[in-house]
């Protein structure tokens, strides 16, 4: 930690700060500027207590952290990047994946038929949600256990490997028995216990990041998953909330280098839910291709007008087909199958 | 639901949306404006699939929403004003409640000497967090059971009532049976099947706003607990994510005025996460009673430097004692006791 | 400056940075920790050129500047409050003052009538806009110099000081000669050439926030006017721009606790721009005025539903001297007159 | 416009509405709907006045415009994509172009040295800033008129066309003289005396979006362009404000898309400005390549450590380079030359 004095303060209150330093464990490192008086305190920040208190006394004008807060999912502690293994897809390899379905599970033919569209088209993963977050009570909250047997079929069908979303951890080892990847929502994403509970599991886990959250709160987050003995950790960046109004999010493209430079985990792109509306879905995953993304994470419906939830953001089968021929040229510019 | 068309758009492609709004189960009406036309789908908004796919087809220019998606939580559908009833003390009513102690419990000697000084103070319901949400998992995760038993200890010591945190749908029978309220925090404030959890035990929930929430988000989240039967919601802003650093949050006061419009829920000022910072502290409570706050919910601790968790925002017990007086004449002038 | 090392780096590579402090003009000093190498460079950050380019370097892990880079405008430099006088009225004194009046100035009827309507209730200043920066071209532009004569009338009429924006470097003089304090809107509050121009006439200066200024940057532009001579500023918070669109932007009052705690100069809060709702408004002064701001900036027009600009926010002369009555006990409160 | 009104309301409250809305000129058209009345107001949004204020009325839930308010940038009023012309280099047609060079123009040599290697590398068009908005008084705030003449010097060397910045109304007439497209920035975005004088040089002008433009205040401002008489209009994204802090501003991307979809106008991307870092900026490129860019503004320094502004974010001279290079397989998979 470094503690900056402010100027004009005695030599008693100096002494005050430097022993409150040595009473947290730290050892004091006084440093004489120009124009300020500096402390570099040393020590271990991650285990020794914080010092922040110190910016409430009136003689200390700011406490600066010096040492990152994560370490298991840093490129610091990992320096190769990690892949993930699903049902023979790898994640974080040569190859781009792409997860596409509904948003919502809503019967047998809607999702059998996505499902076939997508496999034919070139997804790897079917992405669909059994269990839905719902901002009003009011709306389609999910089939729940119907939707995961129906996914499985899917599976079983297509040779697809399968993503949902986990939302309670009520329902971890039920999701956990059905699902190849386990999603956590941007709502929950510092839901700290379902993600214990998740990484628990053994099961890779897709961590979408929150609507507010910084970088380093996402990366700590994802702390969470691997301090709790699971390496399989897959960011998802699926837009932040903004003042924005013709988008229903702004997707953080920067979120891509940044990920990569950060942390040793995949990083997949979700430009449906970023962008909340179909019309710039293709335009986003080209972005994200050419920026580096691992994945594609994109909702996909057979009418969706008539979708039970999100219908603005899912594109037609047609449309679908379209973007992954689209992509091609992208995939192969960034050095990607 | 209101649908702008697009100019220059053909009489099919008029046809085509009012077939669709008519196979959706609304009754179009048309109006034909100078610059565009508009359609009235007649039809309840809440149990009525949303039209709002229509704005991906190419003739639509925008679809908008007329009803409000909140019933219960709203002063329309319930016009006089909520007071929940906690040991005696009535929130919503004529006095100013103010819940108060250290963001963490840590050990009896602590707890009690907060409890003892807060409650000479003028407060009626001890704060103190058992479970603890931490951005990283390195960091304090709270006393658990045992916190909840020193809760339950000082009630009885002190005749104060008891508030403490929820994080963990398995927690909470345990959390349920030691306190008076249950607060759900700002990072689980969409986590929908705590919420459901948290409404059955029947206790008075206290809704955090959470960081990036716009106030609509927030009464729907209310919305959850009302219509799974408990009518003991109140509302507590403490903050939202903003672009300014100064702060650690921006507390957004003009939320008491408007959830006092919006809602007949009582609403409380967390000034404490709201600014991050002591100094500010008092300044906020000061302008949050002026604004008709019903509660107020402060960090005090004995020693701030010293604390577990998040020191730079609470109170010494001296500072607190101190902002308790200077309260008085903001609270008079607010027509409160 | 204070330049965190990343671990495992080479002699060589520190060495590097060594030498490129030094050739910036620093001294450095090296502190081994615990976990990472921290160099301090010592100097004068606000004559020496920066030293952030380093954090381009992978050999380093951050740059943090240490010193406040304002100056002039700050407490530290100027321990007393400053106060500014109006035609008599003290500006951040004892007595809290209004300004009140039109958004736009629209025709003489319209200006008197307010004009004698808040003297009545107790305002002191004339708010009215001669030039409007309106987001569209089609929207009303202000009447210019008409209204500038307009509000000069008003003022010989009812001895209230003027005060009104200025918006183009072009119309400085004629503003400056017609008013008595120079607003710089918040779409202007980095256009500084304006505030250098504005700053050179010697009036007092009141400067709102922008939409999205950090506090320091708020603070910099201000001292834009300090540094060209201008010692009569007053900085007013006017609400930033968020996610929220309840309101049209978000009242940040901890401005008032920051602003006085930062630096000497008046601090102004201004209700009707910052909730844009005029339901909004009366709360919002309320908590302004027991948060300690030094004056109220409030927009009044007889008839707001006919108003050329903004009539959401204005208060009806009726509404006003209501509040005005209400303002009363929190403003004894408050310790002010 | 559309009102809604409240539910429970009397006919007498809704007749005043009523008699408002023709008081103001519309012709209202009333739809009785299950939940709510919705008053149709018939008439030219853009000719009348607004009817917002109506939100203020206790009888209206809410008012909500149909109209788009813009119209001369808008692909409504002109289908055909805009190219813009500059020495022979058109923008907005098959060919991306590159526009490179120093934040700052600070010496001949500098300035000479980055002109040469970015034409070598296949930029053309020069940027240079000559007039700088510094956030504090105390940087480096450009060197003026030398600048200028610098950048021609530049021009003559090399051929290249030139790019500044104008910030002042007062050097409209210096600054065209001089430069070839002129710059608005992003904080003057918003300035719309200097978006009218820069307008009436004739010469075009790229509009970089504001920290907080919305999309629709980004397209009204570059209305105040083509309303007086100006059709050479360049969007230019370079990142918002949010609360993210590991990136200096949010590269929005979706800009391109969305700029496509409603204006005629070129789009340009400004990584350099986005990201605040020289190491994110060739991952942008490619993103912003992919989406559909029409041209990229990225800046360039000989020795970015020394550079007299905004070190972190420019490029050397070799990495430009190579980023030229990498940028090849993009632009040919995104169809352009």
């Amino acid at each position: 930690m470094i503690i900056v004095l402010k100027p004009d303060i005695t030599r008693k209150q100096e002494t005050a700060v430097l022993q409150e330093i040595r009473k947290l464990g730290y050892r004091p490192h006084v440093m004489r500027g120009v124009a300020r008086t500096v402390i570099g305190a040393i020590g271990d920040e991650r285990t020794h207590q914080s010092l922040e208190t110190l910016t409430t006394w009136p003689q200390v004008e700011q406490v600066m952290p010096v040492q990152k807060r994560y370490k298991l999912v840093s490129r610091e502690a990992h320096k190769a990047t990690s892949t993930i293994a699903v049902r023979g897809n790898i994640i974080g390899g040569r190859k781009l994946q792409v997860m596409a379905g509904p948003c919502s599970v809503e019967t047998e033919a809607q999702l059998m038929s996505v499902a076939h569209a997508v496999k034919k088209a070139g997804a790897t993963i079917l992405r669909g949600g059994a269990y839905k977050p719902r901002t009003s009570p009011y709306e389609f909250q999910g089939l729940g256990e119907k939707g995961l047997k129906l996914l499985a079929k899917a599976r079983r069908e297509t040779g697809l490997a399968v993503i949902t979303e986990l939302l309670s951890e009520a329902h971890t080892d039920l999701v956990a028995e059905y699902t190849d990847i386990i999603q956590i929502g941007a709502r929950n994403a510092q839901n700290f216990q379902l993600l214990i509970a998740a990484a628990k599991t053994g099961k890779p886990i897709l961590l979408k990041r929150g609507l507010s959250m910084r970088i380093e709160e996402w990366l700590l987050a994802g702390e969470y998953v691997l301090s709790n003995g699971n390496a399989n950790l897959l960011f998802c960046e699926r837009g932040i909330r903004t003042f924005e109004t013709y988008t229903r999010n702004t997707l953080d493209l920067a979120a891509v280098p940044i990920i990569k430079a950060e942390s040793h985990c995949p990083i997949v792109i979700d430009p449906s839910q970023g962008a909340g509306r179909a019309d710039l879905v293709s335009s986003m995953c080209k972005g994200a291709v050419a920026m580096g993304a691992d994945a594609l994470l994109i909702e996909v419906h057979p009418n969706p007008t008539a979708a039970w939830s999100d219908g603005p953001q899912q594109l037609s089968l047609d449309l679908f087909a379209r973007l992954m021929e689209e992509l091609r040229p992208f995939i192969a510019a960034a050095g990607r199958e």
